[in-house]
C-alpha cells in the first residue's frame, strides 16, 4: 500500500466505507501497513462493532501503540466491547500511564474479568481462554436453549458449543454441540440431546501444549476451563488453540535451532533482544564446546606424532553431530505429540543402537574409501601406514555415529524427566555434546590401532 | 491394557457396551492397543453408525490391517459410511487384492468420489477434502435452509458453514456460518445472512500450508474447495486443517535436523525405512563436509608449524554452525508464517551482518580471554606467541560467526527462490556449508597474523 500523507475526514469515511465491504482480516493487514496513529483515526471512523470486531484480531500489529492513540473515552468503549481474552492480551502489552488510566475507566465487571484473566501464567488455559460463552440450565429445553442463543449470539465468542449447568450448585454437566441441538426434539430437554460421557474439559491452569493435543483428539470446538469443584471459568475456541499450537511449533523450531523462543516477526524484534535471545545460549554453548580443545590438549602427544589425524576431526566430529540431530528431530516431535512416553526410553534405545550402527557403518565404508581413493589416485600421501589411517576414520565413523544416535536420540528423554521442554534438546546442543566425546572415541581407536606404527 | 487371550461373544458385546459410553476417541485410544483381528472384532460388534465414526478418527492405528481383517461385507458397508476424505486416507493405504476387492464392490456413487479424491496430490486441498457439505440454492429462505440442515446433519461433515450456490450455474455465491443463519430473520433469503464480501475459497491444488495459513488468518471452520469456474469440489475442515498444520510442523522440524519426513510415529517406521530416510541425508553432508579434509589438507603447511591451531579447529566451527543454525530456525519460521517474503532477504542480511558482528565478537573476547587465562594459570602452554594465537582465535569467531549467521539467514531465501521447502535449510546442512569456509576463514586469519612468528 502507498504511504498516504495525511487523511482527512473524507478519505477517512471512504477508508472506513471501504473497510465494510472485506473480510475483518484483511482489514487487519491494511492496518498493519499503516503508522499507529492512522489506524487509530481509521478505527474511530469506523462502527464501533467493526472495530472492536478488527481489535479482536490476534493478527492485528502494534495494537497498543494504536489503542494509546486513540482518544480516551473511543479507547474505553472499544476495549469494553472486546472479547475478554483479547483485551487482557492487549493489556499484558499496554504499560502505564495509559493502562492503569484504561483499567480505570473500565466498568467494574468488565474490569474484573480482565484482571483475573491477567492473573493467569502465560502459556496456560487460563491466559488463552475466554469468559464469553453460552451457558444455560440443564432444566432448560432444546428450544429454550436454542431461542436464548438467537439473542444473545453477537455476545459471544462461539455459540457451537453449549455449556450445561447444573441449576443448583452451577457446575458444569455437559457440553453440547450446536449440531446436535439443532437435530434435537425442541421439547425434549437439554440433556436429551448430551453423549453418554462426561464432557472434555481443562484447569486454568493446563499446558497450552496440552490444550492444543486435547482439540487435535477429540476434534472440538471449543474446550471449557473449569476449576477444581467443577465451575466454569470460561472457554478456550479452536482458533486460539490453533495459535497456540503454531507458537508451540514456532518456539519448537526455534529452540531446536539453538536459541530461545521469540514470537515476534522478524522485524518486530528490536536489536538488543536479538542479540540477548540468541547470545545466552550461543555462549553456553561456546563455554561447552571450549571442552573439546581440552580433549585435544589431552590428546598432544598423539596428534604431534601423527599430524594426518587432525585432516578427518572436522568430518568425523560433524558426522556425530548430524546423526544427533536427525534422532533429536524425530523423539522431540514424538514425545512433543505423545506418540511416545518417558518409559519408552528404553525402547528407543535399542531401536536406535542397531540404527546407529547400520548408518555409522555407511559412513565408515564411504570414508574408508575416500581416503583408499586420494591415496590411490594421488590425490593426497597419507603416509606409508595411510590403510591404518582409514580404518581408525572407519571404526571412528561407526563409533560417533552410533553415539551420536544414542546421545540424540536420549536427550529429549532426560530433559523431560526433569521437567524441561524436549525441544530444548537443540542441534547445537547434541553436537557439542557428542563434539568432546567424537574426540575422545577418535583419539582412543587410534590409540588402538596405531600404536606400534604412527603412534 | 492387558493382552486379552480371546474374544468370546459374550466379552465383545459387553467391550462393545463400554465403547458406547465413552467418546470416540478414546474408543480409537482402546483398539490402538489391540492387535488389527480384534480391533475388527470389536468394530464387527458396534453399531454401524460408531463403528464408522470410530474409522473415520485419523488417530486409529493400523487402519488397513483392520479393514483387511473385516468380513468382506462389513468393510463395505462401513467404509460406504466413512466420510469420503477418509474413505480415500484408506485406499490409499490398502494394498491389492483387498483394495480392488473393496472398491470393486462399493456402489457407483461412493467409488466415484473416492476415486476422485485419490487423483489429487499429496499435501493438496484436493488430498484433505471432503465431499460431505451443506450447499443450498439461493433462492431458499432461512427457515427452508434451517430445515434442510436438521434432515442432513448426520451426514456432513459440518453444518457449520453452509454453501449457498447459483440456482441455475451452481457456482458458489456465499460461504455463511450457522450461527448467521439461526440469528437471522426465518423468512427472509438466505442471502440476507451473508457477509457483503465474496467467501474465502482454495482450489484442489493448493498447497496444504496455504490451507492452513488461510485457516488462521480469517479464523475459518471450513473452507470451500473450488473449480475455475466456480463449481464446488469439496471443502477442508479445521480437524483436517489442524492435522495438516501438525504434519507441516512436524516435517519441518525434522527436515531442520537433516533428515527426510517420516508422519508416522516413531515405532511404526519399519527399519529399512528408518535407515533409509536418515541415510541419504547423512551422506550427502559427509560427502561435502569432505571438504573439510581437503581444505585442512591444503594448509598442511601451516598445520605442521603451528599445531597449537589444530586445538581451536572443533571450536571455532561449531560456533560458526551454531550461529548459522540459529538464524536459519528463526528465518524458516518467519517465511513459513509469511511473516516475511521473498523480496525481504536484503533486509534480513542486513539485520544479521551487525547482529553477527556482535554476537562474534562476544564469543570472540570469550575465546581470547579463554587462551590468556590457561597460559597465566599454566594449564595449558599456546607457547612464545600465545598472545597472536588468542588473537587469531578472537579475530575468526568474529568472522566465522558472522558469515554462519548471513549463511543461515540468507539459505532459507535461496531455498524458497529455487522452489525448495526453506525447511529444507537443516542445521548439519548450514553447519557443513559453514565449516569448510569456517577452516578457510581461520587459515586465513592465521597466516596474516602469525607469518613471521609462528607461520
Amino acid at each position: 500500500m502507498e504511504k498516504t500523507v495525511a487523511f482527512d475526514d473524507l478519505s477517512l469515511a471512504m477508508v472506513a466505507k471501504d473497510f465494510l465491504q472485506h473480510h475483518v482480516a484483511d482489514n487487519v493487514e491494511a492496518l498493519n501497513d499503516l503508522e499507529p496513529d492512522e489506524a487509530a483515526a481509521v478505527l474511530t471512523h469506523l462502527p464501533q462493532e467493526r472495530a472492536v470486531e478488527i481489535l479482536d484480531q490476534p493478527e492485528l500489529d502494534a495494537v497498543p501503540e494504536i489503542v494509546e492513540a486513540l482518544p480516551a473515552d473511543v479507547g474505553v468503549r472499544l476495549l469494553s466491547g472486546m472479547a475478554a481474552d483479547r483485551a487482557a492480551d492487549l493489556f499484558r502489552r499496554l504499560s502505564d500511564p495509559v493502562r492503569s488510566e484504561l483499567l480505570g475507566r473500565l466498568d467494574t465487571e468488565t474490569r474484573g474479568s480482565i484482571e483475573q484473566l491477567l492473573a493467569y501464567p502465560p502459556n496456560t488455559a487460563g491466559s488463552l481462554m475466554t469468559t464469553e460463552f453460552v451457558s444455560v440450565p440443564s432444566s432448560w429445553t432444546v428450544r429454550q436453549t436454542l431461542d436464548y442463543i438467537r439473542v444473545v449470539e453477537r455476545t459471544r465468542e462461539t455459540i457451537y458449543a453449549i455449556f450445561v449447568l447444573d441449576p443448583r450448585t452451577r457446575r458444569l454437566l455437559q457440553s453440547i454441540p450446536l449440531r446436535r441441538l439443532i437435530s434435537a426434539e425442541p421439547d425434549a430437554p437439554i440433556l436429551s440431546a448430551a453423549r453418554p460421557y462426561p464432557p472434555i474439559t481443562v484447569t486454568a491452569l493446563t499446558d497450552r501444549g496440552e490444550v492444543a493435543r486435547l482439540f487435535r483428539k477429540y476434534d472440538l470446538l471449543a474446550v471449557a476451563v473449569v476449576d477444581n469443584v467443577g465451575h466454569m471459568l470460561g472457554i478456550v475456541t479452536v482458533d486460539d488453540a490453533i495459535d497456540a499450537m503454531l507458537e508451540e511449533s514456532t518456539e519448537e523450531v526455534q529452540k531446536f535451532g539453538g536459541m530461545e523462543a521469540i514470537d515476534e516477526p522478524y522485524f518486530d524484534i528490536r536489536f538488543g533482544q536479538m542479540i540477548r535471545k540468541r547470545a545466552g545460549w550461543l555462549c553456553v554453548l561456546f563455554l561447552s564446546e571450549m571442552l573439546t580443545a581440552s580433549a585435544m590438549q589431552h590428546f598432544e602427544v598423539e596428534l604431534e606424532k601423527a599430524i594426518v589425524l587432525t585432516l578427518f576431526i572436522p568430518l568425523i566430529m560433524s558426522s556425530g553431530g548430524n546423526s544427533g540431530s536427525q534422532a533429536t528431530s524425530l523423539l522431540i516431535r514424538s514425545l512433543a505429540l505423545r506418540q511416545l512416553e518417558l518409559w519408552d526410553w528404553w525402547r528407543v534405545a535399542l531401536r536406535e543402537l542397531p540404527t546407529g550402527i547400520v548408518l555409522g557403518g555407511i559412513l565408515g565404508v564411504i570414508g574408508v574409501f575416500r581416503v583408499a581413493l586420494w591415496q590411490q589416485l594421488g590425490l593426497y600421501d597419507y603416509g606409508h601406514y595411510w590403510v591404518l589411517v582409514a580404518l581408525t576414520v572407519g571404526m571412528t565413523l561407526v563409533g560417533i555415529v552410533t553415539f551420536g544416535s544414542l546421545v540424540g536420540s536420549m536427550l529429549p528423554f532426560v530433559l523431560q524427566r526433569f521437567g524441561f521442554d524436549p525441544a530444548s534438546a537443540s542441534a547445537p546442543f547434541v553436537a557439542t555434546l557428542v563434539d568432546v566425546t567424537g574426540l575422545v572415541i577418535y583419539f582412543s581407536v587410534a590409540v588402538v590401532i596405531l600404536t606400534g606404527t604412527l603412534l
